[in-house]
This record gives C-alpha cells, sequence and structure tokens, in this order.
C-alpha cells in the first residue's frame, strides 16, 4: 500500500480530536435529557455554549483549509482505496459549510433558536399561533439567509438546506419519489376506513406494569442485535439514540404503564438508530467513514426494525408468547391474530407521531409542501395555519379543530430544523427497498423471524449500509445497495400487500 | 463600591471558563463510574485526555500571568474586600502550581499513575506486593521530583505534597494535633475491647431489601438538607460526590440486601459533601471564594453528618420508628439502644474504610508515618510491608495476616496520592472543633435532631464554613470559627464522652 500524503494523515488527526471533542458534548447533551437535575440547567446551558464554540473554531480553523488545500487534486489519492478520497470529500464539505457561514449569522441562529423555541412551547400550550408568528418569521427569515450563504448548485434555495440532512439529495428528486406515493396513499387509507375492520384498539390500553415493559424492551433490543456492552437504554421524556462514541450507543425510551405500543415500538425504532451507529467503523471514528451516510439513511435502519420486522406477524409468531405470559392480564385472552391486527391499526390522526405506518408519510408530505413555500416565499409565516388546515383536509379529509393539533404540533420550525422532515419519510422509502434486497440476498427474512433469528439481517445492514459509512452518500448508497434509485415503489408494495391483507381490501 | 481593575475583570472571565471546562470532564467522570458500558471506557479516556490536555493548556497560559502581574500589589485590591484579594491569591496559586510542573513531569505522571493503578489491582488481587513494587517505587521518585519542582516554604518535602489537598497545612502543625490524638486514642480502644461489652453486630446483616434502603436513603439525605432539585443520588462501585457545577451536584452509593450500614451510612457521609458543595457561592463558581476551602474542611462537613449527627442517639429517636417498619423483619425485635449500639460497635479491623469511629484515626496515622518516610527518603519501598506490619501491631496489637489486609489495600499511593490520608483524620478533628462550636452558638443540637430538626446546624454549616469557600486556608479558617487553632481536643471529648458511655467505662 502506497503511503498516505502527509497532509491527509496530519487531516485525519484533526478530524478524529475534533469528533472526540464533539463527543464530549453528546454526552452531555444525553445527560441533560436523562438526568440532569432541575437547577442544573443553566450550568449545562454554560458548558454546551462553550463546547460549540471550541468545536467551531476547531471546526474553521484555516489550518484545515491549507491541508485541504494540498489535497485538492483527488486523483492524487487514486492510488489509495476510495475511502480516503471519501474522507478528504467530507471533510471539505464539512469545512465549507462551516466558513460559508458568518459568525453573526451563526450567533443570531442559536439565539433566536433558544428564544422560538420557548414561544413555541407556550404557543401550543395555549393554541395560540400568534405567540409564535414573530419567531416563526424571523427563523424563515434566518434559515433564508443561512441558505444563501451556504448555496446550492441547483439554484433551488431549500436543497441548500435539505444539503445538511440529506446530503446528494434535491428538492426534485424527492418530490418525484413522493408523487406516486400521495395519490396510492389517499386512496389506501380511503380502503382502510370503508373496509369495515375495526380492531379493538382498547387492548392496548389495558394494565402493562412498567417494571414488565422495561425487560420486555431490553430483551427485544438484545435479541435484535443492539450490543448492550456497548451501550445502554435510559429513560426520557422525548426518546432518542445518541452515539457518544466507539463502543458507547445511548438509547432512550419512555414507560406508560397504560400504553402498551410507546415503549416496545420506541425501542425497536431506537435499537435500529442504535445498531446502525454499532455498525460504524469504530477505526474511522470521526472520519467521513466513520459516519452515518445520512438523516434519511438513519431512519430507514429505525423504522425497518420497528415496523418491517417489529410490526410483523412473523416477528410476533416468535415474540408473543413471551409477551403474553408478561402481560397475563392484558393480554390472556388475546390472539396473536388480534394483537397483530390491533399494533397495525390504521387511522387518520392530528399527531404526526402517534400516526400509523399508512398515514405517517402524509403527515411528513404535507410538512414537505409547507416548509418549501416558506422558504421560496410562496408562503408568508402569517398564512401558515390556513395553508395547513387546507392540506390536512385534502390529505385526510377533516380539519384540525385547532392550530395546538395542527401546525403548531411539531418542535422542528421553531428549533430551526427546516430540511428535516422530508428525511423521515425517505427514511420509509429507504427502509422498504434494503429490505427488499435483503430478502431476495438472504432467503426469506418472515421465516428466520418465526425462528427468532434477526442477525443474517443485522450481519446483511451492517455489511452492505453501516459499514460505509459516508462513503457514498445517500441516493448512490441506494444504488449501490440495490442496483436501483430511489423508489416509493417497495413501500408502496409492502403497505399494500400487508394492509391489503389485514383489512381484506 | 470601587470598580475593579480591569485585569481582575478579565482574570475573572478566563477562570470562570476555565471552570466550565473543567466541569465537563466532572461529568465524564461521573458518567465513567456511574454509566459507562464496557465498550466505551476506551473512547472515554481519549476523551478525558483531551480535556485534561486543553486545561491545562488554559490553566497555564501566559495571559494568565500577565494579568496576575498586573494584580502583584493585593494593597490594590485593598479598596475592595477581602474576597477579591483571596481569588487573586487563589488564582496565583493554582498558576504557579501548573507552571513549576514540567510538562514532561506531568505526561510522566500521569503514564506511570494508570499503569500502576493496573499494577496495583492485580498485586491486591494476588496479595504479591512484589507486584506492585516497582511502580510504586516510580511513583515515589517521581512525587519526589514533583515536590522538589513545586518547592514548600517550610523547607520540608512532604509539605509540597500536602499543600495541593489542605492549602497552608504542614507536617508540624498536623504531628502537632495527631500526637496527643494516637495515645490516647490507643487507650480508648484497648478500654473498649476489655469492657466486656459484645454488641450483636449480626443485626446489621439480615435482609434489609434494596429498594426500601434506597427509598431511605433519599428521605434520609432530603432530611438533612440536600437539595435534590440541584442533586442527584445513582450508584457506584465505590461511593463519592462529584459536583458537576451550580445547580448540579451528584453524590453515588452502593446497596447491599445484607448490609444496612453501607448505603445509609455512606449517603449520610456523601451528603455531607454534597450539602458542602451545595452551600458554596453560585456567583463566585471558578474563583477561589466559590471553590471547596481543602480536603480536610469538605471531610469534616461529611463526617459531622455520618458520626456527629448520623450515629448519635438523638438522631435514630428521630429516624429509628420509619427505619423500624421499613425493615419490620430485620428490626422489628430490635430497640433503638441496641440499635444504636451495633452501629457505633468499635473493634480493631484490617480494613480502614470499614473502621469505626475510635479506630479510624489510627489507620490514618500509620499512613501519614509511612509515606513521609518514604518521601523523606528515610524507607524504601521494598521495607514498605515490614514497615506497614510494625506499625500496626504498635497502633492495633495485632498483625495483618497478608499485605492484600496491610499495605496493598488502598488505591491511594499507586494513583499518586501522597498527602492525601491525613486530610481524613484533619477532616475527623475539624468535624468536632465546628460542632463544638455549632452547639454552643445554637443551643442543644441534639434536643433539635431528636425533633428532626437539622437545618439549624446546616444554615450554621452554610454561613461559617460553606460560604467561604476559599477566603480563608484551612488553618485560619478554624481559628475565624472557632477561636481557636486546630486541637484534637473537641474530637477526644467527643469519643471519650460517646464511647465511654456506650461501654460503660
Amino acid at each position: 500500500m502506497e503511503t498516505l500524503p502527509a497532509a491527509y494523515t496530519a487531516l485525519v488527526e484533526r478530524l478524529k480530536e475534533l469528533a472526540v471533542l464533539r463527543s464530549c458534548a453528546s454526552l452531555l447533551s444525553w445527560d441533560e435529557q436523562t438526568h440532569l437535575p432541575p437547577h442544573g440547567a443553566e450550568h449545562r446551558a454554560n458548558q454546551l455554549s462553550l463546547l460549540a464554540g471550541l468545536c467551531h473554531d476547531r471546526a474553521t480553523d484555516p489550518a484545515i483549509g491549507d491541508l485541504l488545500a494540498q489535497l485538492d487534486d483527488v486523483q492524487a489519492l487514486g492510488g489509495h482505496a476510495a475511502p480516503v478520497a471519501a474522507n478528504v470529500r467530507e471533510a471539505r464539505r464539512n469545512y465549507e459549510r462551516s466558513t460559508r457561514l458568518p459568525r453573526r449569522l451563526v450567533e443570531e441562529l442559536s439565539r433566536v433558536c433558544t428564544l422560538s423555541q420557548q414561544a413555541w412551547v407556550e404557543a401550543r400550550h395555549e393554541s395560540n399561533f400568534a405567540k409564535f408568528q414573530p419567531w416563526l418569521t424571523q427563523m424563515i427569515d434566518l434559515k433564508r439567509e443561512e441558505a444563501d450563504a451556504l448555496g446550492s448548485s441547483t439554484g433551488v434555495r431549500y436543497d441548500a438546506l435539505l444539503d445538511d440532512y440529506e446530503p446528494g439529495a434535491t428538492v426534485a428528486q424527492i418530490q418525484g419519489a413522493f408523487s406516486p406515493l400521495r395519490e396510492t396513499l389517499v386512496e389506501l387509507v380511503s380502503a382502510i376506513r370503508s373496509s369495515g375492520v375495526q380492531p379493538d384498539i382498547s387492548i392496548l390500553e389495558r394494565h402493562y406494569p412498567t417494571d414488565r415493559q422495561k425487560s420486555l424492551s431490553l430483551d427485544a433490543a438484545r435479541m435484535i442485535g443492539f450490543d448492550f456492552q456497548a451501550g445502554r437504554l435510559d429513560i426520557a421524556a422525548h426518546p432518542f439514540c445518541s452515539s457518544i462514541g466507539p463502543g458507547d450507543c445511548r438509547m432512550t425510551t419512555r414507560y406508560n404503564e397504560y400504553h402498551f405500543s410507546g415503549s416496545l415500538f420506541g425501542t425497536l425504532h431506537e435499537s435500529g438508530h442504535g445498531i446502525y451507529e454499532q455498525g460504524l467503523s469504530t477505526a474511522d471514528f470521526g472520519l467521513g467513514t466513520g459516519e452515518a451516510c445520512s438523516l434519511g439513511i438513519h431512519e430507514s435502519q429505525s423504522r425497518m426494525w420497528e415496523n418491517l420486522v417489529g410490526r410483523s406477524l412473523a416477528f410476533w409468531e416468535f415474540f408473543y408468547p413471551q409477551t403474553q405470559s408478561a402481560f397475563p392480564d392484558a393480554l390472556g385472552n388475546v390472539s396473536l391474530q388480534q394483537f397483530h391486527q390491533v399494533i397495525n391499526d390504521v387511522r387518520p390522526s392530528w399527531i404526526r407521531v402517534e400516526a400509523d405506518e399508512v398515514t405517517y408519510n402524509l403527515h411528513i408530505m404535507l410538512r414537505f409542501e409547507i416548509e418549501q413555500a416558506l422558504i421560496s416565499g410562496a408562503l408568508s409565516v402569517a398564512d401558515v395555519p390556513g395553508a395547513w388546515n387546507d392540506a390536512f383536509s385534502r390529505y385526510f379529509g377533516m380539519t384540525p379543530p385547532n392550530d395546538a393539533l395542527g401546525c403548531l404540533q411539531d418542535v422542528h420550525w421553531g428549533a430551526g430544523l427546516i430540511g428535516y422532515f422530508p428525511t423521515y419519510s425517505l427514511g420509509n422509502m429507504y427502509a422498504s427497498q434494503f429490505f427488499e434486497k435483503a430478502n431476495a440476498d438472504l432467503g426469506d427474512l418472515n421465516e428466520q423471524f418465526r425462528r427468532g433469528e434477526f442477525h443474517p439481517l443485522r450481519e446483511w445492514l451492517k455489511t452492505n449500509i453501516h459499514s460505509h459509512g459516508k462513503r457514498y452518500h445517500a441516493p448512490q448508497l441506494v444504488e449501490v445497495v440495490t442496483g436501483q434509485p430511489l423508489s416509493s415503489e417497495p413501500l408502496l408494495r409492502h403497505l399494500r400487500g400487508k394492509f391489503g391483507q389485514l383489512y381484506r381490501l
């Protein structure tokens, strides 16, 4: 093997140190959500702000620019395996994005972000959009400014924001995938509603003691392959998964003793994220090849384990006996088929985070539509509630009774996360597309799940997706893995097949 | 109020930022002891090492030296309250200590420290001093070098090391306090052993369910004044208390369902540390006046709540009914007097951390004697086991059966903590001296404890000790608070009084 250029070695050292520093902030953030005593909040904000400043200084250090300039000619790295070139590409991408944003804008965004989220909490609580409107207006202005500072090769302003979460993706590409999806989903929901099948969902609201939910969640996570020698499961108000660094991945969930689904499916979802993080190359920590590909690919892993595996009949053929004996009072008289039907109940609802597999993507498309219009300038912030309700009625045939159940429900816009929503649906599409390919490569996965065998799928994901890190951007990765560009067809086949059967369509 | 010099304001800003950065490492260390998954250990070491380097760079930044030079004339700060002068004094002390140590020595100490602790773990496990000897030899050489680099105003090498833990204390002063203590303690132990009183200590080894121990520990900590809005109690193998920053103080304990005392007295002990940290000025975080005075003063707070309060009859007159009803099987037939007798059982034992109030200080004096001789050169490392056993027999009239129960039992020497042990006994002496003064100021404390009133003592400690931070060094503080220099008399009066009664001497 040819020797790597000295500039590359120096770059790697800086990137790894930066990643270690960032990972300190990750632990502080995890602790903030899981253990921080109330009076410690102000000090925690000071700690995180100091670390963010140190990381920003290092990320924009001109010395990185100099090293990158010496590595300008990626061809000069041609003698090395492609990962080296990918690492330089990602380092350049991050450096350019960081240095393009004026410090004033970064500070202003951070300030408005904090205040705007506080305003949002109140506004949602009172279902009073007027309280949020001035903050959302400022936020949209700042995000437009950010997009213009970042620039985009397509000339589409929204693409510059999207690129932060889903490198290489564009509005045009996503719209191409969403269009056929939307129409079919609306039809499918309508067919389900008129099927006459009405599962008794109160089964899931019986009494499920918390300690047994906890032990079942741990069993399920372990069973599908989350490694607890290299991670944990704790409790948080808003479940998430955060990788601190090699060998240390932290998931959270929440328990409600009168709601079965939250903790178990939440844990399967976060385990999907966690297994992805645990599948990344630890040797490449801090480099592009040791980092998750995109939010959409991340979500494909969580959705796959939660829905394609965790809500399948095959999974429960294996796992239901154990579940039933953990909750004899609640599930003793519930058959496997009944249980499988209720955990797959489909019905239009106001709140995205509680939506089922079929309606979920409609919630996303609605947000994608509105945030694009906000960023392009076609929609003014004052008109958001009206636009939301119109779109909701188009998608779901019903109008939210108030803004708390409508345009005020999500934290994202107030937190400046614009361009983030579409990655949820991309995740659903990637998940089905990967899953079809895994099925083709590994034989009948359901047959394996019925026997409690999840490691073949997990290993396939590790080899084909996790181990690449950011070597490919998501649009390329899906082609490398499945031989096809992103398509909504696999997701539609899955939904039509599964719900056609469950609802006898 | 006169305006503070610009150099002081600039210094304060740097010190506070340094403290925030250090506090990030504190949280990472707390998490390492309480939550870190096994495979995350290497990454955690990388994180802590990076932060340590960043902190060292900032602590030794010549800009701090320049600011201190501008503040050279403490008289120039005469117009301000004394705390300003104390903060400059402490900043200078820290800067000088940090810059006097050559980087090579700091790195070598850190490296040997890690390896030496690993060797110690094995050596203790096998009770094989030979395995530890080469590492202890290196460590003693490095600590002698460190002491010489730091220098000491007394010319006594050991004083330079002691000064790190107990600023302003000296061997001469500690020996003056220890001498009368030693003799009387040896006599007291002997009188207790021949008293014929033999409490049935198996009472404490009955079954005490963990969840009830936990809830009792939380109640006790809350009752004496630890604020859980600004802190936590978690589980760790080796209990400790770590203050992360204003509003965030973390204590740990451990539960053994067949050992009552560990968790409850451990929690009272750590609560003493925690209440001290919670009593420091949050506005002065990062400055001398917002920082604990010394390890000895810290230990005075933990020992006071654990022993002078927590093992008093008055405390249990209030708390025993609740404890008895938490453990009806174990304590239902045990009277208050019996219980009070067994939690105050005195008997010579091999292991310091399990020792009672009376013998504990003898364990410390033995270590103080040996580590002084090691640092002065009067004792060679090879002769440590022999010297230990001789001293043990002098103090306790018995000889340890092996080195694991003798000179290999403590982590301190392998970890480079030399000059640390005497602060434990200083803490016991300070505690009794402060407690006598609090009694004189507040009226009969026992009367208050009997009624469950602990806040007068807590407030007295906050006003007289906590709120000063490092404004005074410990030898001055004890004089300011009690009007007397450090003395072993109050401790001896306490021990003679309490154990004279319990053992009918």
